[in-house]
């Protein structure tokens, strides 16, 4: 302990000490922007002022409807208006904020509201089937449904639940916030998506998420008054934590229900979008975009990337379109981004190569975060930085989980030595850049090497006719496991043959790392653009 | 309580939980930033690596030295790199900042040294004098002298005592840090100026300083890689806490020992810095230079200045300068700053005069607070926001102090009703922004009528003649008090005659608030810049 001589009178009171939560920042913006625009929507505008009104009322109407504090509300919404909302008036009325992956199938939504013991979820009217599914085979409680509706995309009210805007109608507009006594109490609850196994359910705490939203503008350099595009699932990690953010810079959310190259640049250039996050499967829809779909705009555009290394095709095509593109890099576990791969000033001199190289590293920790770093997996010390050792990324910081829920087990794995155990592999170059080689189980171990996945996937993407790709392990009697490249080709171009494909990786990677295998096809990705490797592993196992 | 319906495993621990302390800012600098330059003193340059180890050195030369967590460092010391240093080298061993006003009287600097039982104290050679009067006079046990000499400002070392290069060079270069446990710990311990009586000292903890830099980092619109001129004095809330806010940005801090024109034009041009801050009168020091003593530059250079509202005059020759000025308010009891006069687009459109009148509030909290508000005196109420009804301002969040070191009672009053009472007097506009009219006891009450002296000042400061002024309440047997206007002219010009002046203000004030007497004189200002108004009420009652 470091206590000063005589610590009389020293002790926290109201006036020096209030639990850190993001709801202080609508707070603040309801006094300091109340006439800025806070959420639009298509035509639908709310000023800071309406949102925090309607929050209000989501959070009141929640807790007429019995909601206590800790109960988790759970939502199966696209980006839309009231997933926004529900950011700050769940946690307003003291409970945790569960936003459901919208590409579950039945099955798994029925385990997580059963998991999570859902009082009550938003369902858009897109989604009630599904839910419905689900909530039928649910052996224990059932969350009630409020149905989210938005006619204008298509989905108007089925009629058969009660409807959000009825709903918040009879909330108090004037609702006194639950603000967290304890600034460690959950304010989300978000399930990973789990490859094998069932989910797991991360809970995160006000602390942190308010932490995320400081470091995250300090180092987004993203200044007042951003227009910020919601790419980012809502599901995913909070979308990054930014709609919590926001209201600290006076910032507009506006939504885009659909992931489209054309729904995106039509908000760009209708709202004068400044920043959005998305992964480079996003980046890829809008340089492949027709230029039907593309739209002019003059001014630049920060963009957060994250989910998988951008290819330095991705980079350059999305330079060309006016977008300044950062690698972050994390996890449902950290609540988003803990990683960014910062620019110094000398890198724009490099050569593209060089630099798209260097900018394919997912970087160096946030400012909100105490230790990221890359150790040796048996002996959890630092590997050198030479980039070339590989080790797994641990994390040690206030943006990361309070732990699984209901599963200690799992809790005390993931912090075994004190920090958060990623299961990525990476390298860290000399000059602290860390740059992830595999997720542990996407390292391919041929004839007792090891090779990087996404060191095949850079190359094959540097392939003109190649628009996407994976590389999984595929079982080989004599090597153990052999690299076989999945790809998706571009619109319009004249296939290349396998041995075509497998000469251009020869020019540049070593003969072992080579794929032994091609396979055309076009790839299975999760709702938020991840390629997702294991269904690909079932594949190359019967090929 | 907000818990979950089973928090098992969902404890805080070392993954997931890091008492707050802008010491993390320069542990990830190092890392991150290891080879930028993060402390520059006329030739003297000190890249993240160097300024981690010369910082590592102090704390273990401090320990070596036999500090213990919890006890007091003090500086004697102008803005040189060792009262930098101090900043992190202090807190890194565990022991409490007090970094002591060098315009102190020996008489005070023995108090201050007696009440915090400093155990040492960094002196700067040109105070070394002024600090072995005070110790003469102690009773208790004097602090141990480090003297930090500095031969190029013509302050070579006496010889007497140990010399700081050499103290710290008995550091150990890799030390390591003393970490807070607890982010309540005290990291500095700041005596108010106190106009009557003994000072009292400020207690800050690592919580708020931490919280302080990612607010003010976040509103700044700072960006990556700032140059700040240190012109606040780092014995002033330790100046604002820029010191620890720059490792977060990869920025660089240039020392100015001494704040005339010449030297801040230097360094501006040849450092190119871009951002400082300071009272409106270094602002009018800079309008008011020698042709001489100017420098041109071509980039935009943002200042905060706190301390007294800029004068419209102040603000327009600023930015004929090229600086872009925002005020912010604060007290040492709040680190600093903590509201600030964002200025919204919608200003820029402004006619001249409304404008600066605009910035020349204090504006609106920092994104960091949780509420600030003006509020009737007797029932804590909040004023309604008419811009006309006065309270006070009151102040709740995390970068309030701890409390006034050994003094209760006066925490307990300063805490009344749960907010720090500020002792300001302001009123609050329709558009949320606060109006600070006075100091509690600058009010002017004549004729049964509040007289505002900050109205009136900013009417003399109008006068073409006037380059500084100050009003403050004259006894008088019919009105009770009058103003009394103390004015500084500009250089060169014609001494406008005692009726003019008041003439000049009488074509904008009503007739009972303009000044019955005017004083032609220098100004007594703090080391900070304030102007000492308890030395110009003396005057006034003896005219």
């Amino acid at each position: 302990m470091a206590k000063m001589a005589n610590e009389t009178g020293l002790t926290k009171c109201a006036a020096n000490y209030v639990p850190l939560t993001p709801l202080s920042h609508l707070k603040r913006a309801r006094d300091v922007y109340p006439n800025r625009d806070a959420l639009v929507y298509g035509a639908r505008r709310h000023t800071y002022e309406e949102y925090y009104i309607r929050c209000s009322q989501l959070a009141s109407a929640l807790e007429k409807q019995g909601i206590r504090p800790g109960e988790v509300v759970s939502t199966i919404c696209p980006n839309i208006p009231a997933i926004i909302e529900a950011n700050f008036g769940v946690p307003a009325s003291g409970a945790v904020l569960n936003t459901i992956n919208t590409r579950l199938d039945a099955d798994t939504i029925a385990y997580i509201l059963a998991h999570s013991e859902a009082k009550i979820v938003l369902v858009d009217t897109q989604f009630i089937p599904v839910t419905l599914e689900a909530i039928s085979t649910m052996t224990t409680d059932a969350p009630t449904i409020i149905e989210v509706a938005d006619a204008t995309a298509g989905f108007p009210p089925t009629g058969k639940h009660v409807e959000y805007e009825d709903f918040i109608a009879g909330g108090d507009p004037h609702h006194a916030w639950h603000m967290p006594e304890d600034e460690w109490d959950a304010i989300s609850l978000n399930y990973t998506s789990g490859t094998t196994g069932r989910p797991k359910g991360v809970v995160c705490h006000h602390r942190g998420a308010y932490l995320m939203t400081m470091g995250t503008a300090l180092s987004w350099q993203i200044g007042l008054y951003p227009k910020y595009l919601t790419i980012v699932p809502l599901f995913h990690c909070n979308g990054w934590n930014h709609t919590w953010m926001m209201p600290s810079l006076g910032g507009q959310i506006t939504c885009c229900r659909d992931i489209t190259a054309a729904a995106i640049f039509d908000a760009i250039t209708a709202e004068g979008i400044t920043h959005f996050g998305g992964a480079p499967i996003v980046l890829n829809t809008l340089i492949n975009a027709t230029a039907d779909e593309k739209k002019c705009f003059n001014h630049e555009i920060s963009v957060l990337t994250a989910g998988a290394p951008p290819s330095p095709a991705t980079i350059k095509g999305a330079e060309a379109l006016g977008f300044k593109v950062m690698q972050v890099y994390g996890l449902t576990e950290t609540y988003g981004h803990v990683t960014e791969c910062i620019e110094p000033n000398e890198w724009m001199a490099l050569p593209d190569p060089e630099r798209y190289t260097k900018m394919a590293r997912v970087g160096v920790q946030y400012p909100m975060m105490e230790n990221i770093e890359v150790v040796d997996q048996d002996t959890l010390k630092s590997v050198p930085r030479d980039g070339k050792t590989i080790g797994e990324i641990v994390i040690r910081g206030n943006s990361v989980m309070k732990g699984y829920y209901k599963n200690p087990s799992a809790t005390a794995e993931a912090f075994d030595g004190g920090a958060f155990h990623s299961g990525d592999i990476a390298v860290c170059h000399p000059d602290g850049y860390i740059q992830i080689t595999d997720r542990m189980k996407d390292i391919i171990i041929s004839g007792g090497e090891n090779i990087s996945s996404v060191e095949i996937e850079n190359t094959l993407m540097s392939h003109p006719a190649v628009s996407l790709c994976a590389v999984v392990a595929r079982p080989d009697e004599k090597w153990g496991e052999t690299p076989c490249a999945f790809i998706e080709l571009k619109d319009g171009v004249v296939k290349p043959s396998d041995a075509e494909i497998i000469a251009h990786t020869r020019k540049y990677l070593s003969g072992f790392k080579c794929p032994k295998t091609v396979v055309f096809q076009e790839l299975p990705k999760t709702s938020t653009g991840k390629i997702q490797k294991f269904e690909l592993r079932d594949v190359a196992k019967v090929l």
